[in-house]
């Protein structure tokens, strides 16, 4: 099978969704549960093989650990199908709706987009993910997922398709994309074929698929997250955000990855902020201003560079530097920011104003910490990725951003003058 | 200047837009609009230099119409300039807005692209309706024309930049990209200092920009648009729809280029269709069924090819052909769609409802001329051009589909568990 045999599959199938009723929909969710829930066994099986590949190909044990799956995270991922299940179905709403004065109404529709392509890494757990939220929203989904969880996708496709038919849905609405790293090229060239393309993983990845793809792309989660401690913060509650955002989940997107420190807090902040992050296990990377608090409390510093204050660690480091003024902070942030989640903490409401108006991100926050931008803790049950681009969809992605609109023109024969 | 030297310049000036208030965003329209009218004389000139060169290259006569100013086109686009002034500001639009369980409170804020790319023809007046639009959205604009108009464009965009130094606003908010072709790819490489690009003019310019652009585009206007009349349509009202959506105007993108009748109505509508075409004046391209309904009236009918039924004619044309069933005329629209706006003409409540809902397209209509499609008649006051793509925006964009959003989250020091 060629993408382009693969798209049209996609294509055919999604006509039917498009028509699908929300309770067909959420029968084929359910089913598609059964069925992997049923395939236990071969999906671990499946997963086996890749893991002992990928141990043979001295993949590294954070590697490994997201490519494994264990009865605990199959089941996860099954009850991650059913819960879609009870999510309102997107399509169909109205989102607005007037008449003109020739008494022409008009209503803008939320409808599927057709077919999307989700390009992703080793975690097979996103193969269900993706396409349950692609079935949910009446889309056709084409998945890529990398080559070293190869099995363990293909085991959990064939259990997705197998329910799709069991709920008289067209099995081809999930299709697994397998075969040589060129058919990633292919998809990102089949413009007219797949109507949005999806990156989810690291920043090389998204990188090279919006750089690369002419289907449209939406862009999503790298983020170099920053939290500024203005002059007026409370101290406690900035060193309580600073440390939920850099310590809770250090691997995901919206944590903070740079904190900045107003100078005129900096010696009733940061020696108490260093001992915590210390205490915490994080390695601070910081300007000459935070080594020197380093030094005073004892606490060791990394010269930091721009690399730095560019990188998204990922991990229990932060870069950290001081700043004059609000304007600095927000120059800092301008030049280095991915424009995901940006922070404040302030006592001042002139400092949040301008800082939320100033800030260009998916999100800013004021005195909250930023592991609070997620789709989960948005409300919105599901979510594809948090987009960092500003067509279409900004922020977290749930069920109504994998939608496009119609307008829907009923008249009693009007023309126009 | 090399196009990042203006980029960023447009970037700088894009931080004072977005923090412009409206009262400050209208007076820079109003002073954009005393300057151009003050500079009329300079424009008229320029126009006048660009229409000789024109001709001495041989222009067409309905290409050097598009060139050409006149001092009514000079008012009206002024006039347009001033009613951009009087239309409600996207910027800061609270879009909705709720409260986490822990008391977090997110409001989903609209804010400006940033900077805003525009690739256009020949006609001048565009020059200064996107730089209007972009100004009352709050984006900063890099305004790359064709070089057939260079000289009327760089009078109007000297007069926009004076009215805004006027008005204290940055001038490199309106900048015209001058000089060679290998700009407008330097343009569409520009990713990360150019927020959106959006083509304006025929379908090969907005082909070439959507396949080799690196920076998100908004895809506009192509419109090969179907009229389907139904078995059970009023042939009246058929045909008062017809003329309109075909003759009105034909050189734009909402006026009709293909109709498909029902064969069960053909023998009541196609005749009379037939002869209402040819008094107006259109030349029918025939299946051989419509063919033979042309020798019955004496109306004759020139053989239709797949390329006519591909055809966006814009001009006194008309693609035509019977189908057998409702299901036939989708399956042609899907086939030759250019997903614009597509018509049904049905008395049959049940045929509209499947048309309405499997017609893939940014509009669908029934019962109504496809020329509604369009930003004045929604409405909207102002119109960037009519988007047929599915991300971002679908259908005729006024000035919210000119911005983005970004969420702002408020709290108390909330962190997450």
């Amino acid at each position: 099978m060629t993408i382009r045999d693969q798209a049209e599959a996609a294509r055919e199938a999604s006509l039917v969704l498009a028509r699908a009723t929300r309770a067909a929909k959420d029968a084929g969710l359910e089913a598609m549960a059964d069925a992997v829930a049923k395939a236990e066994v071969e999906v671990l099986e499946a997963n086996e093989r890749d893991l002992a590949n990928g141990a043979a190909a001295h993949m590294s044990s954070a590697l490994l650990d997201r490519l494994r799956l264990t009865p605990h995270r199959v089941a996860s991922l099954v009850d991650g199908l059913r819960s879609l299940a009870g999510l309102p179905d997107p399509v169909g709403d109205v989102v607005r709706g007037w008449t003109t004065p020739e008494g022409v109404q008009i209503r803008q529709v939320r409808v599927p987009f057709g077919v999307v392509g989700i390009i992703y890494e080793a975690r097979p757990n996103v193969t269900a993910d993706a396409a349950g939220i692609c079935l949910k929203s009446g889309n056709a989904a084409l998945l890529r997922g990398s080559s070293s969880a190869a099995e363990s996708n293909a085991a959990i496709v064939v259990a997705l398709r197998r329910g799709l038919d069991q709920a008289d849905l067209p099995a081809d609405a999930v299709q697994l994309i397998e075969g040589p790293r060129e058919l990633t090229a292919e998809l990102m060239a089949a413009r007219g074929l797949v109507d949005v393309l999806i990156p989810r993983g690291g920043a090389g990845l998204i990188e090279a698929v919006v750089r690369d793809s002419q289907v449209p792309v939406i862009e999503t989660g790298v983020g170099n997250c920053h939290l500024f401690v203005d002059a007026s913060a409370d101290v406690a509650l900035a060193i309580d955000i600073l440390l939920n955002a850099k310590v809770q989940r250090p691997s995901v997107c919206n944590s903070v990855e740079t904190l900045l420190v107003h100078s005129d807090i900096a010696d009733a902040f940061l020696p108490q902020a260093l001992r915590a992050l210390a205490e915490a296990g994080v390695t601070v990377h910081g300007s000459e201003a935070v080594s020197a608090y380093g030094r005073v409390v004892g606490v060791p510093v990394v010269d930091a560079t721009d690399d730095d204050f560019a990188a998204e660690y990922l991990s229990l480091d932060i870069a950290a530097a001081t700043v004059d003024s609000l304007g600095d902070a927000l120059a800092h942030i301008r030049r280095f920011s991915t424009g995901h989640s940006e922070t404040i903490v302030t006592g001042s409401q002139a400092s949040a104003v301008s800082f939320s108006n100033e800030v260009d991100a998916a999100a800013v926050l004021v005195n909250a910490s930023s592991r609070f931008v997620d789709g989960g803790e948005f409300g919105f049950g599901a979510e594809i990725g948090i987009s960092t681009q500003k067509l279409h969809a900004r922020g977290p992605m749930g069920l109504p951003e994998m939608t496009s609109t119609k307008y829907v023109l009923t008249g009693a024969g009007q023309t126009r003058r």
